[in-house]
């Protein structure tokens, strides 16, 4: 039986990258897509690509809610709460690509996002969708939180090590972001001319995705962490590149941490820890769901180097949503995500 | 029964870019690789993107020649001929992305390549597939000439008018294309710093697909014609966008013409006629296999503006062959092609 | 005596490049910038370069108005009347890089932009300054309209053949500008992501430096002159590049005209007629005040091909401005204006 | 009395940037070029920019070194020392852009570039030249070791805290450079079409300019001084910028800093301290030989994240190089060097 998915803010580059993704994906049976800026347009008025191809039009948010067995969130912080609650009486998945379920404690989302939980029951039902890491609860999920990019990237790139290997306290995650991960909203920084030929690094050891990266590297390091993190602004479309240091515990070689990895990783399919000597970019894994890890060593410093690339709008925000649908659904986790990347 | 898939030169970005769209087509069985510069090396070692995905080993060309039902050349003018002869032979199928096919005068090949042809019934058993003009051909073909890139996005653009409607005297075509165009080897021109923030002319009209050109349009249009062409370099991968101004031989309004291109493209499934008021860009076709035409009158004038987009290595080149070997082998046209061009 | 120079709309893209040379010129004694919606502001607030450099306030522009003896307009179309009539009272030297003095026919101007003039004497009084078309002109001028990008790079490549060379009813232009052309306000076309890996045209013959350009080509013709003209967005920051395609009369060589061209502007510093062979490109004159020009003939169909290249924001805006200025006040044309381009 | 200035190595990147601003520097008197590539052609065969402008011929090595007062080197690694030798011999000052004299210890220049030093009392007469921390010793130099660029942009932005304020064992160097930093030469890397829409580090913990950069933090720190260098190609033509990590020893807050900061380089006219809030970036520092800094201090953590960014052509090469013959010379430090970066 195919899924009815839908999509409640089709209009943002992550809900357009899910219309994409989805209207090749075998198991859906058909999507239905809203936005409350363009309601009643066709996505070919903001979007010319899907021209006569998935020219879905945009219908009232609620009709999606109550027509679909599969909802996709992809609408600002703050809003996906109420959406939860009626896919919850509606019997239907919701996947929220937003951060209103990522994090496990209400004063960090406090903190860090200004809000509260009206439902705690709710929140706590959520899943941390990174399907590589908690598979098992992403298979019995109703309420998914789709993780932040830059989360996903670091969490993958430092799972295999976190728990023994280096010295927690270490830490430093220096990220690189192209330009859709801020978004369609028109921004200064984001205009042409200020932001081609241009690089900086943005909110400086204050990034939102900051305690949520934290909560995973402290459950998976089975005590709290705490790192800087850095992201920068790269004047490409597509991709995050993390290159993350920390202190080896002890004397490892590369080939020794490279096995160790692709053990870790051996069923994961999205995951390629690249051959020693490779470095991973994000030229190999653009319009595709593939994290590509690269593993260095400073023998000097004994610091580990891990370098790992994904596609922000694939493996960061649509396409592991689509996993973790997947997953969810029963079905295959790869249906509808093996892209081969392109190699320009 | 499924298809052997052989490409010869599949380390350029032609031959890459088919073995991506290949490596996800249904009607394939296998394929095999060649590449003289890169013998036995995987093509992963050349193309990172495609590590544990589609990471062929590189054989020597005769073991592709002797086991694929379907061939694909993707080498330099001139070596061409000898790989139709024995794909002849051999009784399969050869589609040439070069030159050596295109031009049915062997002048018009001495003139602008400098070569002859030895084997002229060869010669002239080839088809020019474009597949939304010489459909017919293509479906009995045994050999086909893949068309140049220009080319393509010319002839789509002006094959409704060529014949009756506009001056064929006055055709200009205004050429911009993305440096993937200038294929993989290394070039000064092609130097990041030298192209990047860079814009330019090159072959001011003196490029070999001139001849070309001409060629689809004197067959369209039933008598010879002459253009000037002139193509630039854009500062961008992939893509060509081709700006066709003509003088209209009568008044005619942008909803007749409209209605006309419609018409004559209803069947093609990978030309797309815009709406009125709509311009064809780059972004809306890239990594897909649709032509994109919107057509402007400049009544002031009473010139036809035609501008016709498409991905130069999709339509351009890869996927034009392998819709061109979907109707030779007798499966439906858009096999392995439906591609939702990304909206970023 | 050195001037003081005003520029009101200082924190456009032309506004900043006029602070940044007139800083450097060594014909200014100060510099008073004035904007709108930063008023009280300092201009490194909005320009993180000009920080401990030129770092200037930005003052209510009476205030401009009151204390120069040359004030740059760098306003939307349809302010620019009021100040002139105020430099006018005032004693000093306007110059406007918007469009309200470039047209001579006000029908035009109703036309193409919508208003009308209300002291038609003072428009009368108004010189379009090319320096090296209407220099004698300039030097005598107290009201200069600053000519558009596209009308400048296309005047200087015609303006050697237009009279008596070419056919005038068979100009065709296409025109390709850096995003720097389209301001500093915020579109959806110039957000990074809808443009970078992009290129579309815009306005297709209609953009409204038709009628400047025509107004020019006319005079230098002697007779009425219609163009066709397509402009087109690049993904760089900055430059201009004009094919121009036009119908020889005669048969004229290409080193017929190159002398013809060379000779033509051999009194004219910032116009570069580059030997034959060579290609115009925008990398050649990037950050400099140079028009480079290409000339090009296809005998197979007896046109003529200039390539014109312009930096928009010199000598499309603030740098021919300068020049202007430079004329006006009696100094050297190219005080302040040596820029050598860089080559990356 | 002026200066004759000659560049060995005129048609790399950093040559022509020197026949830039020197031909616009008022201290100059002649410009004497040399290149074994394109010897006897003109600078414009090889940079058309500079057509008519600084349009000089390419002389033999031997007659700028016998012409010269100033000679710049700027030739790979391991040419440079018979330069020295011969000015020397002849008198003239000689500043190299190479890192043939970089090293104090022939030990590391054993280790990271493979030679030996022939001369070592030539070796020890060099002097490092970054003039904002040795420019007393630049003042009384015959020989100055001309900086890399990544370890100018680090230096310039650890100096001030190095000696006492952060742990010497915790830095982290994370650092992006514009494609100009690889050079002119041809690479798969800075192949148009690879480097375009990606990003990746290179050399990871194994740059050559990592002992040149620990070699300068362990002077002003008075102890040895280990680091983690990871450098990353961006794609933009200029520029770097490096992230630097580090652990304060004591709580210091960001107020606090930037008035050390200020202090430390307050009479250092190239080093621009920014406001407290503000962040480097590279596009305000392009064009220009600013050094741009910026301070933050991550309190969850305690570490201090300096953030730092110069043009790798002007300030990380021939910018500094001009500033270096500047203070040996006697002449003001800035002249020929007052470039306000443009803001686009």
């Amino acid at each position: 039986m195919k899924i009815k998915a839908g999509i409640i803010g089709a209009t943002g580059y992550a809900g357009a990258e899910l219309v994409r993704l989805l209207s090749a994906h075998l198991g859906i049976e058909s999507i239905a897509v809203s936005s409350v800026s363009f309601e009643g347009k066709l996505l070919s008025e903001v979007y010319p690509s899907f021209y006569q191809l998935c020219d879905l039009r945009l219908v009232p948010q609620q009709q999606v809610l109550d027509s679909c067995d599969v909802v996709f969130g992809a609408v600002p912080h703050g809003l996906s709460e109420k959406l939860a609650v009626q896919c919850k009486q509606h019997g239907s998945l919701f996947i929220d690509l937003g951060a209103d379920f990522r994090l496990e404690s209400e004063q960090d989302y406090a903190d860090w996002y200004g809000g509260s939980y009206s439902d705690k029951e709710l929140h706590s039902s959520a899943v941390y969708g990174i399907p590589e890491l908690f598979g098992d609860s992403v298979r019995q999920a109703r309420l998914i939180a789709n993780p932040g990019c830059y989360p996903t990237s670091t969490a993958l790139g430092l799972a295999p090590v976190i728990a023994g290997l280096v010295d927690t306290d270490s830490i430093v995650i220096d990220a690189k972001s192209g330009v859709t991960g801020a978004g369609r909203g028109l921004t200064q920084n984001t205009h042409y001319p200020d932001c081609n030929e241009n690089f900086a690094p943005y909110k400086v050891a204050e990034h939102r995705h900051t305690p949520e990266i934290e909560q995973t590297l402290s459950v998976l390091a089975g005590k709290p962490v705490m790192v800087t993190f850095v992201p920068h602004l790269l004047p490409i479309n597509r991709g995050i590149l993390s290159t993350i240091y920390s202190r080896l515990l002890d004397k490892v070689s590369c080939t020794e941490l490279w096995a160790l990895y692709s053990d870790y990783y051996k069923n994961s399919k999205f995951v390629r820890v690249l051959p020693e000597g490779s470095i991973a970019s994000i030229r190999s894994v653009k319009y595709s769901n593939y994290c590509d890890i690269s593993l260095h060593v400073d023998k000097r410093t004994d610091r580990l180097i891990v370098v790992s690339a994904i596609d922000n709008m694939v493996k960061g925000a649509a396409g592991q949503a689509i996993q973790n649908m997947n997953l969810a659904m029963g079905l295959d986790e790869d249906t509808g995500l093996c892209l081969v990347p392109p190699c320009f």
